[in-house]
C-alpha cells in the first residue's frame, strides 16, 4: 500500500500549469486593478445632502451631493473606524460628520476640520480621511480608485464611445450631447475578471439563442463565434481606454448544425452587431439590441469574489419626445426582455456557473481556452499590461 | 504576571496524544477514501435522457441515462469549468454538450468529440472529461469513484451480502434476485468517519430506548454493549467487503440500571439482530427493523464535511403481491418509523452533537475511547489498512 | 510599469504601527481573559434540575441545579465531545449523564463515576470532565472561567459596588441585602474588547442625545467629552475589581455647538451620573437611568468575534411593595426605554458597525485615538496589566 502523501503527488502530477508570469498582474488582480474610473451611482440614487455609501475594489467609498455637486471620500472615520454612511450626519454644507464621536471632515480635502464636543482638538487639521475624484456623466457619478498622488486621467479616458479611435466606427455613447442612459446595477456572486470575460467571450452566444429577446425580435443568435471570424478581432491599445473589438458584421455565424439537432430560431443575424471589451471592465455592445442603440456593462470589482452588474441603455434622444418614448420603452420592454429575464439574467447564470471552479478548485491553472476564446485572452494581456496598478487585500488598503 | 506565550504554552501540556501512525490513512482521510464504489443516485431518479449532478468525495459527477444505460462523467467542462448538469443538454444519444459554449463530450470515454459552433476546432479530440464505472444494482446507481487507471474491481466487492465468508448467515440482501429495496438519501452535516462510526458503534444504542419504532413494536434496546460481549465481534478481512460484525444474540444485553433509575422500555429483544459496518462506509443491519429484513446505510463523503446519508430497507418479495405488500408497510410505516422521527432521526442528531468537538476541538486528539469502542477502532483500522486510496482535497482533484 | 509587489509595497508604507508591546496581552486576548468571574445566566433560568448549556470565552459550560445548588461543569462528554447540555440527562441528584453513552459524571468533582450499560468499565475513576466554580448573587448565576489550579478569588472581587474604596461613592449594587436586579442578556456581533470599549467610552454619548430614553425624562446627554474633563477620571487599581471611573458632575458638558447647528434636546443633564468600566469586563453606570438606580453590563467574551451583552438594572427594594414596584417598572418601562429600543440598542448598532473595521481592515493599527479616548486607553491597561489570564482559542482549551 502506498502511503498517502506518494497518492497525493500522484495526484499531482497532471497539473498543466500555465504560462503565468506573462499575465501576472491579471492574475494578481483578484480584488480589482487601481487608479481606474468606476461607476459608483446613478446620479438619482444621490439627491441633494445624501450620504450613500458603497465599496469598490474593497475601499469603502462615501458620497455625499451638496450643492449639487459630488464629493467622494473614505467611508471610514479616522478614529474608531465606523462607515460614516451608516448613519448620515451633515451638519454644514462643506462637510461629513461621523454619527458616532463626531468627527467632523472637509468634503473637499478630507480634513478633520473639527470634533463636535471637542473643538480646540489637538488632533483637528492634523489627521483626515482621503478623498476620491468624482465625476458625473450621462446620469452617472463616476469615482476614480487609486493612489492619492496618481495623476488622475480624464474620465473619458476610461469610457469608450466608439470602436479605437476609428471615428467612423460610432453609435450613440456616454459622452454624446443628446445621449439618455438608462439602467440598473446589481450585486452579483462571482470574481470581477470572470464576469468581464463571459460578458466578452463571442462563443457563449449560443446560451442566448432561445432568449426571449431574440426570440421576440426574431434576431439569429450564432451558436457561437465560427473559427474563420478570428480576423475580425481588432485590438485598440494606442489611446485609452484600452480595449478589444469582435465584429459580427464581416462573419458567416454558425445558426445551424443539423448533425447534432440544433439550430438558432430567429430569422434574421444582429445588423451592425460589434462587441468590445475595454479596461477596467466594460463591455461596450454598439447596435444592441436593436441598430441605433449601445449597451454598456460594467463589471466593477466589490468585496473579494463579488462585482457590481452594471447594465446600461443608451440612445441619442434629441427632444424632450424622443426621451419620453426611450424611457417608456425602456421601463415596459428592454429593462425586462435586454437586461434582466429576457436575456442578460442568462449571462449571471453562467457568472456563476464559473464560479466554484475557478474559488475552490484550480480553474485559473485548469481550464482549456480554445480558439474562441482569443478575446478573452486578449483582454487578460490587457489587464496585464496596462492595469494602472493593482487593488491590495482590504486589510492593505 | 506571566507572559501570554507561557500562559498558552501551559494549557498545552495536557494535550493527550494519539498514536496517529498506526491509522494515519484513516486520519488523512477527511475528503474520503478512493477507489470504491458509492450509491449516487437511486434509478428512478435518472430517467432516459436525464442528466443529474452529484458530488462523491469533492469530485463532481454527472450521470446520464441513455438508452437505458447509466453513463457518469467528470460534471466539469474541460474548458471553463462549469457544470455540465447546470443547464442539461444533449443532442445525440451517445454525447453530452456543454450548454455554455457548446463542448461535447462523448459519453462512453469522455473525448471531446465536437464543439457545435466550431467542428473543426483543434482541440477536438486532444482533450475531454473523465468518466467513471456506473453500474446499478436492485434500483442503486452506484458509481466508482478512483484513479482512471485503477483497475475496476466489481462492485460485489464493495457491497455487503452476508457476514464475512459465512454462508449460513444470510439475510435479504441487494444482489438477492427477488430483493426490493426501498429508501432514501439525504445530505446531512458531519464527517463521514463519525457518521459510519456513530451508525456502527454498538454503545450508542441507549439513545434510541424510547423511541417510536422500539416502543411500538415492543423491542427492548440494550443500554449499551456489555463489555462482556467483546467476543461478539467478528472482523473478516479476508474477501472484501472488509467489515466488522457485532452478533448482539449471543451476549446478555444490559436492560435495567435500578441503582441509576434507567430501563429499556420494550419487552422482547430484537430477535437476530447482527450490525456490520464495512469498506467503504456501509452499515449492514440484519433481521432489523424485523426478522427478515436487512438495513444498509450508507456515509457517502460529499463536500468537506458533510455526507450523504443513505438508508435502504431491503426484503425480499417473490411475488407481485410481496412486492405490493411491501411497498405499502414501507411507505405507511418503515420510512417514518424506522428511517426518518422513529429512529434514524435520533443518529443524526447524535452525528451533528460530535460535529464541533471534532472540526473545532481537537477531537481526534481528546477523544477518550473506552472498552464498548472496539468496534470503532476496528472500523479505523479496516480504514487505514485497506482502502483502495485517499481522497485528496477538491483542488487537487 | 512598476510589478505588483512594488505596487502592494508602496501601499504598505503608511502603516501606523502602534507601541504593541506596552498592551501585548490586551491585544492577545481575543478569546477574552481568563481567570474571571462571568455571568452565566439568571438563577431563575436554570430550575431545579435542569441542565443549560452556554459558552464562555470559548468554553463550552454546562450548568445544573441539583437541590438549590448551582453546578458548573465541562459540557463535553470526555468520550467522543458532545456537549451533556444537548439532551439533559439526570439520573441522580448528585450526577450528570451523557445522553449519548452513558457516561455519568459526579456533579462535585466531575469525575467519571459510572457508565450506564458498563459499570465495571475500567476507565470509570480514572476520567472526569472538569468542574467551574460558581455562585450566585442577587438572582445571576456567575461561573469562574479559568485554570483549574488557580487559586479562586472571591465572586466579590470581579464585581464592582463602589467607585474605588471610596465607601462615600455608594448606589446601589448587586451586593446590597435589599438589592432587587433585573435585566436581559442577548447573544451580539463583536469582539468583547471593543464592546467594552463602546459601552465606557464617554466620547460616544451625542448617539443618544435624541433616544427615547433622553427625551421621555427629558435628560440632556452631552455631545461627548469635553476634553477640560480630563481632570475626572479616577483610575482604582488598588483593590478588585480593578477599574476605571468617569465622573459626569463635575465638567461642564458639551450641550450645543451653534456653529456645527447640533444641539442636545433634554433640559436637565443627568445628576450624579458616575461611568465605570472595570475587570473583566463591567460597565458599572450609577444613578442611572434617574438617581437611586444602578446599571450594570457584561460583555462576555462567548465564541470569537461575538459576546453575551448583559444589562442589569438594581434598585434597593426593602420592602414587598418595593419589588413589586420596580418589577413593575421594569418590565413596563425601564427593559425597552432604557435596555433595548429607547437607549442601548444604539450602542449595539455603534459595536456592529465597528466590527468591519478591526475584523477586516487591520482596525488595531489604524484607529486614530485622540483625547476623549483616555477612558478606552486607561481600559486596555487594566487588562494588560491586571488580567488574570488570557484564553487560548478553542482548540487548545
Amino acid at each position: 500500500m502506498s502511503d498517502s502523501k506518494v497518492e497525493k503527488e500522484s495526484k499531482n502530477k497532471k497539473r498543466r500549469g500555465k504560462p503565468k508570469k506573462s499575465l501576472q498582474r491579471y492574475f494578481d488582480a483578484e480584488h480589482g486593478i487601481r487608479n481606474h474610473w468606476w461607476p459608483a451611482l446613478f446620479s438619482y440614487e444621490l439627491k441633494e445632502d445624501d450620504v450613500q455609501g458603497i465599496t469598490i475594489a474593497g475601499e469603502r467609498i462615501g458620497l455625499r451631493r451638496a450643492n449639487g455637486k459630488v464629493f467622494a471620500f473614505r467611508d471610514q472615520c479616522a478614529h474608531r473606524g465606523v462607515r460614516l454612511s451608516a448613519q448620515p450626519t451633515c451638519l454644514t454644507k462643506d462637510t461629513v460628520t461621523c454619527w458616532y464621536h463626531g468627527f467632523t471632515y472637509n468634503l473637499e480635502d478630507g480634513k478633520l476640520c473639527d470634533i463636535v464636543a471637542s473643538d480646540n482638538d489637538p488632533l483637528i487639521g492634523r489627521t483626515g480621511i482621503r478623498t476620491f475624484p468624482a465625476e458625473e456623466l450621462c446620469g452617472v457619478i463616476f469615482v476614480f480608485v487609486g493612489d492619492e498622488d496618481y495623476e488622475t486621467p480624464p474620465l473619458q479616458h476610461d469610457i469608450p464611445n466608439k470602436v479605437g479611435d476609428d471615428e467612423n466606427l460610432r453609435t450613440p455613447c456616454l459622452q454624446d450631447e443628446d445621449a439618455l442612459a438608462l439602467g440598473i446595477h446589481r450585486d452579483c456572486l462571482g470574481d470581477w475578471r470572470l464576469a468581464a470575460e463571459s460578458g466578452g467571450d463571442p462563443g457563449h452566444i449560443m446560451i442566448h439563442r432561445k432568449s426571449a429577446l431574440a426570440l421576440s425580435l426574431d434576431t439569429a443568435l450564432s451558436l457561437g463565434e465560427p473559427v474563420t471570424g478570428a480576423d475580425s478581432l481588432r485590438i485598440w491599445d494606442k489611446e485609452w481606454p484600452k480595449g478589444i473589438t469582435k465584429f459580427f458584421d464581416n462573419i458567416e455565424p454558425v445558426m445551424h448544425r443539423d448533425d447534432l439537432n440544433i439550430h438558432t430560431y430567429g430569422k434574421r443575424p444582429p445588423d451592425g452587431l460589434r462587441v468590445s471589451l475595454c479596461l477596467p471592465s466594460i463591455l461596450f455592445v454598439e447596435n444592441w439590441p436593436l441598430p441605433g442603440m449601445t449597451q454598456y456593462e460594467w463589471y466593477v470589482p466589490t468585496t473579494h469574489g463579488r462585482h457590481a452588474y452594471w447594465q446600461i441603455l443608451v440612445k441619442n434622444c434629441p427632444t424632450e419626445m424622443d426621451k419620453e418614448d426611450f424611457t417608456l420603452r425602456y421601463k415596459n420592454v428592454w429593462e425586462d426582455l435586454a437586461l434582466k429575464a429576457g436575456f442578460n439574467d442568462d449571462d449571471i447564470f453562467a457568472r456563476e456557473a464559473m464560479d466554484d471552479f475557478y474559488t475552490n478548485r484550480n480553474g485559473w491553472d485548469e481550464e482549456q481556452l480554445f480558439s474562441m476564446d482569443q478575446f478573452v485572452v486578449e483582454f487578460r494581456k490587457l489587464v496585464h499590461k496596462y492595469a494602472r496598478g493593482i487593488q491590495p487585500p482590504p486589510n492593505e488598503l
